[in-house]
Formats: structure tokens, sequence, C-alpha cells
């Protein structure tokens, strides 16, 4: 599509929140790098009643206050919102397509992508109707956001529902983790070092840790969370992608397809947590009040919920690459900070040869945080010169630089939808894989009835999760 | 010793070069920082007559000229020199023993260090006349400087000479190189990072080179050099040592002999260089003028000499661990830069997955200086941030730290000899086992009766040296 000097982008959604905060932004980025065509057009779809200038005027400020100062530019903004239009639309209607014909019409032989910023329960329709006026055709795209189904089956049912108007590779699944620039260090990380792609395997790699932790509370998401918790929220969508790029086996080539093969080989080799071991394998939390802020059943206005607001997760994969390496996946919102890392802990040295001045001797460890930074480190030990006895210190390498405006993901994302590579877009049997796994572990607490563990809110989460480690180091400290 | 709070310390060549630029200033580092016992003297042993005070003054200026500012103090200095003494001695006479004991009488019963800065041809009676009045006793120590010996029997038989009056545990065979901060680093590297330990070996390095170059020519030291080229000045010695300390097997403890255990190990496994295998595996050079510098020839004032100043191998290790990695040595003078290095080449990652975006991917390198600095960098590559493709580019990360004073290499091991440890000298069977092996080398090119190639005064060596390379990367450039 890149080659395509024409090109719609159709925004279901467009006066929505996503759309202002993320996704106009995103779009003038590729604007300005010449990455959109020179005829492109952005049609916001909403049921609302919008004056076209007004509209674009609104967007001209979203994008002076979302766009980062150095790449925000009067003129070019200008120019950007110059290419947006308003599309009018109740998707329930059966004249709505025609309506979106219309203004389609000269796109009908040049790529459309059409952006689904809605409740998921219109996807179905969406693409029903967008296929009905044969609009789906000549390299259409469909994009779609999270929550994509609430368990296995839900989500099998509606990709086959997607599917009967496009096909897989028209449909783009949104995880912007995928998007995180640290994330994709991960597979350069991975896979251009010898020194670390000879040692990712479970002889030299003690534990991995995956933490997504949140210092906000459920705010005004209470009624779609308390449906859905930590697990669906964040363990069957980010976690397990997360889990899965850390994981994977080498792709044959950097093709989307290779590259979503080995994550769903991965996912498949992910141990099932049952009855009989969820109680070593995972524990839940909800948030009590914390540093004067209310608990989560004040939050959602509650008597008594089940629903955990914090996940945490010893996980096994069992294939000959990890055996017997335990993972360890928690997220959970009200805790003590906010950040997104993963810690690859390689196994300790001979700890009787070295030593550190206290008598320890830190194992090497790559840290590859995501949120709310990109950094990336890598602990090594040195030699302490300043200590009379032979003895190590730690030292802790930056292997991520900071020069100039990181790609942010959404940015990313969209330049990869237009350009229709779909390596960071999850494949639907990914999707299902993993919940298929989750149901089989939301199966095993409810067959034990258990309630979730109270935790203070801004803690390191229910002490509970801290039996999930049995003779290794525990939990990084979230700070 | 250092629990004795007496010590004598009795420097043979007291008024030299050596003793002035580099062993005053060592023991007054010592000294301030409280290493040395309250009641220490140093004895300076020399023919020449010196009215104590202005020896002792003399002394205070070379301080303030080789110690560096941040460390020299004035009043610690005055302190310091008041420790020294001087004794005016003619080794050769048979009377000096006596002279000696009169001086020492005081410091029979505590340790007493001799430290030969002195010809090697004045080692032997020098041992045999301290052992004459019995002052070799009492956790006595005898510090030797190179050269030790000129061959593998000349070295043999010094070694026997010596051990007459001294044991071997008495006996401190000064490799100044294994006091710099790096190459102490280089134990600790190995031996406290498992993502190093378990890669140190043939299956993951592809090469290691080390590299000792200097700017300088013979200077003033021509007699000397044309009698022993690079390969006696520097091969046998400095750079078998580096080899041994980056090659061997980990020793069982941090003790002096189980390290040297597995040095000497290490270079009974160095494969022979024989006649066959010569001119594969060596290549001897000699400078001819650049840069409006002389020439060799010119500098040592000979109309031919067969004497090289430059020279590189290709060495291969004979065990288990290296089988089929080469080991590249060079060193010689006159070259394009002074650094000495050490290049840890690991092997590539799979070149067709990713690359940077010039279509190569680095392989991982760990890059260990020491000199003139004692740096440490470890090459990782990274996704490159900037491009609009997935490619990396490669991060140099810093391992060494900058902080403070490092330890001098004299001040650490004259701190090491007063500690009675041993482990960073080497011991008879090292010295003797690497003569062994350069005896080899010489009379293979004696046998083929090969002159050295000319190359020009700073650069990069001869060209010839080039084609030790038959597939992997070439020398990394003197800078």
């Amino acid at each position: 599509m890149t080659n395509s000097d024409v090109v719609a982008f159709v925004l279901f959604g467009g006066s929505g929140d996503l759309a202002k905060r993320k996704l106009y932004p995103s779009l003038y980025l590729n604007f300005i790098k010449g990455l959109l065509p020179g005829d492109c057009k952005i049609f916001s779809v909403s049921r609302l009643s919008e004056e076209v200038q007004a509209f674009q005027a609104e967007i001209f400020l979203q994008l002076e206050r979302y766009v980062s100062p150095s790449q925000f530019s009067d003129e070019k903004a200008k120019a950007f919102v110059k290419c947006i239009r308003h599309i009018q639309l109740d998707v329930t209607r059966d004249d709505a397509w025609e309506t979106l014909e219309t203004h389609l019409e000269r796109f009908r032989h040049a790529p459309i992508v059409y952006y689904l910023s809605v409740a998921p329960r219109f996807f179905g329709d969406i693409a029903k109707g967008i296929a009905s006026v044969s609009l789906n055709q000549n390299g259409a795209r469909l994009v779609v956001e999270k929550p994509f189904g609430h368990d296995f089956e839900s989500a099998r049912a509606l990709n086959k529902e997607l599917r009967l108007f496009f096909d897989e590779h028209q449909i783009f699944r949104i995880d912007h983790y995928l998007g995180k620039e640290s994330i994709q260090n991960i597979l350069a990380l991975r896979f251009s070092n010898n020194i670390f792609e000879s040692q990712w395997h479970a002889g030299a790699i003690e534990s991995v840790q995956i933490t997504v932790a949140e210092k906000l509370g459920v705010g005004d998401r209470g009624d779609y969370y308390d449906n859905n918790g930590a697990s669906k929220d964040m363990l069957q969508n980010h976690m397990m992608q997360l889990l899965s790029i850390v994981a994977m086996e080498p792709p044959f080539a950097f093709s989307p397809d290779a590259i979503r093969d080995e994550k769903v080989k991965l996912l498949r080799s992910l141990r099932p947590i049952d009855a009989d071991s969820y109680s070593d394998s995972c524990v839940r939390g909800q948030y009590v009040s914390g540093q004067g802020e209310a608990s989560y059943l004040e939050d959602v206005d509650k008597e008594s919920s089940d629903c955990e607001t914090y996940i945490a997760i010893k996980g096994y994969i069992d294939n000959r690459r990890w055996a017997g390496t335990p993972f360890y996946l928690r997220t959970g919102k009200r805790l003590a900070g906010g950040v997104g890392e993963i810690v690859i802990n390689f196994k300790p040295s001979n700890p009787e040869l070295i030593k550190s001045k206290d008598g320890l001797c830190s194992n090497n460890k790559l840290v590859i945080n995501f949120q709310p930074d990109q950094d990336i480190f890598l602990f090594i030990n040195k030699k302490d010169n300043q200590s009379e006895s032979f003895s190590v210190d730690t030292a802790r390498l930056q292997l991520s630089t900071k020069s100039g405006d990181l790609k942010q993901p959404y940015e990313r994302l969209l330049g990869h939808v237009l350009a229709g590579d779909q390596t960071l877009f999850v494949r639907d049997d990914e999707i299902e894989v993993a919940w298929k796994w989750l149901d089989q572990l939301a199966a095993s607490w409810e067959q034990g009835g258990s309630s979730p563990y109270p935790y203070k809110g801004f803690s390191q989460g229910p002490i509970e999760a801290d039996k999930l480690f049995v003779e290794s180091n525990g939990w990084e400290p979230i700070k």
C-alpha cells in the first residue's frame, strides 16, 4: 500500500477519546514523515453531527496537545487537518452503508483502512455493512482494538464472523504493547547478539519476570473492569504477547507469519494451570484503601466482588528450550509504582569463587523497561577498583539510546497498517490460544472457590504472591 | 606479613631509573594507605655513595614528579622519605654481605623484602650473598625483574640457582602487566558473569586478538634489543601472560597456586609453531624510516640485523575449550599507535535474520584496553530507533568505571609482595614453559632462514601479517 498514491483512512469512533489522544496524532506523525500518500483522506465516522471546519479545528488543538513540541508545527498540522472529513453515520441502521459508499466512492479502487475504535459489539455489523457495499476489497484493511472476545468461545465466534467479510490477511488486531520501542528491541537483542541468543534457554536463564504495574485504580472503568479483572484486561492480551516475544523460538525469517507462527507455538507450550497446581501457580488480589485512596469496592460501589485487580502467575513452558525455567508474570492496579518491565535473570556464576564486598555476587540481568520509559539495562559484574581486596561490584550498562523522539506505539502500528505489514498484529489463532489458557486458569480458581487476597493501595501487591517463589530471589521491587 | 609490625624493604638498584619512577612512588602509595607497617625501613642499595638527607630530598622530588597530584601531599611525602636509608655496596665483593648484615641486623626476625632492580647477571650472586649471612629466612622475599633468562636453558639454570638460596614460595617474579587494573578485571569478568563464563569457549568465541603496540622505537636500548627482539622483549613474557589469563581453565579457588597451575596448563596446551607451520603462523617485521624518524638499523647503528621489532602470531590452543579458535598475538615498536588491548570476538548471529542499515550486523565484542587507559567495552547490537525499517545498530557499553585513582601496577604488586600473596607473580614453571614454546618458534624461523619484513615507521606493521587471517575479519586497526 505504500506504493499507492491514494488512500482512505476510515475511523469509526472518530470523535472518541482514543482517536483524539492517539490516532490523529499518530496519523499526523506518519504524515509529517511522508508516510501517507499525497492523496490521503481521513474520514471520521460517528453518530454525531460535526461541522467539518470546526472538527478540523478541534483536531488541530488535540495535535497541539498530544504531539511532542519538537514534532509539532502549525503549518504541518494545518495541512494535515485539511485531509480530515467527517461522516455522520449510525452503524446500526441499514441505510448507513449507502451513505458510507457515497463518501468512499472515489476510493473504491484504492486501499481503504477501517479502524474500529468502537465497542466490540459493533465489530460484526460494521464488517458486514462494509462488505454489503463491496468496500472490503482491493487491499482494504480492518483494524480492531481490544477487547477481542471475553473468552475462547466468544473470541472464536468473533473471528469467524469477521472472516465472513474480511480475510485474515486483511485483519489487524491491535495490541499497542507490540508497537513499543523496547518490545521491538527484544527481537533485535535476541536475534542480533550471539551472546544473548546462545544463552536464551533454561540452561543459562534462571527465571524471567514480566511486570505491568499501575498506580491508578479502576477509575471510571468500574463496570467494564468488574466483569473482567486483571486477567482479561491485561494478562490474556498484553502480558501473553510479551511472554511470547520473550520466549518464542527464533523465526526462520522476519516475516509476519514466520514470527506469529512461533508466537502461537510458544503459547501452545504454556503449561495449563489446573485446579491442582493453581495454589502454587497463581495469586489473585484486590486492592483495599491505602494512602487515603478508596478501596476497589468503593471505586466500583459494590458490597462485594470477586474481581481481581492484581494477578500473579508462575508459569512454565513445556518445551525443550525452557524446561524448568519459571516465568513470573504479574499485573495489577493501585500498586507502589507505575512500571512495565521484563527482567531476564541469568544463572549465577560459581558463588564461591568471586564475591562482592558484602559477600554476594549478583547474577547477570537484562532489564527491559517498556513503561513509562523505554530503557534497557544489562547488569554485569566487574572488578571493584576501589577495594583493597579482589572483589567485584555491579555495573548497570545502558543499551538503549535516548537520541531524538522515539516512535510512539500507535504511530508505528498505523504506519505498519498503511504498509500492509501484519508482523506487529495479533493473529486469530494467537488470540484463541491465549483465551483457551486463561479459560482454564479461571476455571481453576472458580473450582477452588478462592477469593482475591486483599492488598493495600500503593503496596507491592498481596503478600501471598511472594510464596510463588520457592528458592529463587523473589519479585523485583515495584518502584 | 601484613600482620608484622616491622618490615625492611631492600632495594638493589635503589638509585636506578625504575626505582625512582616506579618503586619509591609505589611504596609511597602503599605507605599513605596504611599498608606499610609502622616500623618500616626502605634501604636503597647501590655502589654509589649517597648522603642520606640529600638522597631523601631527591626521592621527595621524584615523588612530587611521579605521584598523581591527588595522592601527593608534602607532609606525607616528608614522613615517607624519612623511612629511606642508603647502603653503599658492591655486590661483587665478598665483604658486601657483612655490610648488609650490619644494616639489617635489627630486622633479622622480621620479614625482609629484597627487590633486585639490577641486571640479571647479578641475581645469583645477590641471592647467594644474602643467604651467606642467613638473611634469607623468616619470611624473606626475593623480587626479580625481567628479563628472566634468554631461553629455556638459561631460565631453568637461573631458577635452579635462585632456589639454592630461596624457596619458590619466597620468589616473586614481576610482570607488571599482571598488576594492571584491566588485566585483573579479566578474572573478575570471566568468573563472576555467567553470560561470559558460559560462552568462554570455541563454540561461542570466533577469535581472540591481543595487541601491544608502541609508537616508540628502540631508543637507547639498542644493544639489549638487538640481541632479543620483540619475541623475547614482549612475546615470551607479557603477551604469554595475557594469553594465559584470557584462556586458562577456571581455577578451583582464587589462590596463587590454583591460578598459576591453570596458567601453566594453558601454556603447555599452546600448539608449538614448527618449521612446517611457521609461514602460516608467524610474521616478523623490522621498521624502516617513516614520518621522518630513523629506521631500526639507523637506531642501532648497524649495516644489517635479523632482529624483529614486530612479531605477529596466529596461535592455537590444543585443548577441548579452544579447539579451532585462533589467538592472534602481535606486538611491535614504531607502530601507528601506542595501545594495549585484548579483543574477544564472539561468533556472529544469524546474518540473514537481522541487519544493520548498511546490510551488516556486527558480532559481539569484548574489548579490554590495558594501555594507555584501563577501559573495558562490550559491543552489543540493538534496534536502531531512528530507522523506519527494522534494523540494528551497535552500542558500545563501557564496563569500567573512572572513579578515583586506579591502583598503579607497581603499587598493587608491591602491596602483594608485602602481603606475601604470589597470585600476580610468575612461577618458575610458567617462565620455563613460555621459553620452551618461544625457543621452538625461534628455531623454526632460523631453520627457514627468514629475515624480518620491512614495515614503515608509524604504520600498521608489515602487510604480510594480514595473511595470517584466512577467513575472519582481520586485525583490529592500531590507532
